[in-house]
């Protein structure tokens, strides 16, 4: 998408091989109309699929989430990284974060992705693929149907998105990176 | 808000005097499309303010703020409870929650709300106010200016509401509530 391509360009900070900052406009403060144009992207590539359902996983995921269920007109689901007082019998999986270099647990009502539902997982990056992998595990332990992932930015130099997709699942990463340095952000062709 | 309202009725579930449950359409599943309709009315009632930067808190304030955001076309801010590695000389502010009977931190980067910004505040609840407060209080230490607070559902008999108006704080909130009980939902006249 080569409006978000030009977004990080501009306002993206490659920190080191791993890290590119995106707290301007994804993460931490939003650019609400550069993420209305991605939901109406994913709305696009995973137009005909039957989607009926969007989970993502709080905090980074809800904008695009919510944005992309405007577009296709389905709820969206965020998974919490802690487990509400009234919350009973839910789905749960494990997430490492390798960023932050420890484990949390991500928490989802059982009564909102059941049997039958299509669900599209949307998040803001994909790197060693772990958040994505308990995603597509909340998504399996209901009974719904795994329709594909939308991702924002995928560090693909991490190779998460490589093995989503030697599973056969589909993967849209709207912007892919092969390299990152010190100022330095290269996009796969 | 007649939607919101009757949205509440609907599919709210009012568990004891103090406790609101809409996990299905606010907090945990989202409806897409009322948000949007919040975001309108917000946009609305603050019309003609100079609203150039909207500040909420994760997560369930993200969905309705870029909502808000959207239809009015000013970037988003979400306040973090975590410290990122990366984030220098921020804006903190202490929050108690009554609902979870624990005190937590709120982070803001402080490039992003400056002296010279109107910010608008949104937020799910307003209970006691302590949230809000906390929001208000990231606004003055960053010198900019607090146009006001736009809550979804204002619990109104918990006074936090009261006790910012008397500061003389424009609280915007599109559904009061004067009494809750198990399975009764009252709203203010």
């Amino acid at each position: 998408m080569e409006l978000l391509k030009q977004r990080i360009l501009r306002d993206g900070k490659s920190l080191s091989k791993d890290i590119l900052r995106v707290d301007n406009f994804i993460n931490h403060q939003l650019d609400p109309q550069l993420l209305m144009s991605i939901g109406v992207e994913f709305a696009r590539r995973f137009a005909y699929t039957h989607v009926n359902k969007i989970l993502t996983i709080e905090a980074s995921g809800i904008a695009p989430a919510v944005m992309t269920g405007y577009c296709m007109g389905v709820p969206v689901i965020f998974a919490k990284k802690s487990l509400p007082n009234t919350m009973e019998n839910p789905l749960i999986s494990q997430v490492h974060s390798f960023t932050k270099d420890k484990d949390y647990t991500i928490i989802v009502n059982r009564d909102y992705i059941k049997k039958g539902d299509k669900v599209l997982c949307i998040d803001d990056f994909l790197a060693y693929g772990s958040a994505a992998e308990a995603l597509c595990d909340i998504v399996e332990q209901s009974g719904a149907s795994l329709v594909g992932i939308g991702i924002l930015i995928e560090k693909a130099f991490q190779k998460g998105g490589d093995k989503l997709r030697e599973r056969g699942i589909r993967v849209e990463s709207l912007a892919r990176i092969e390299e990152l340095d010190e100022g330095v952000i290269k996009f796969c062709e």
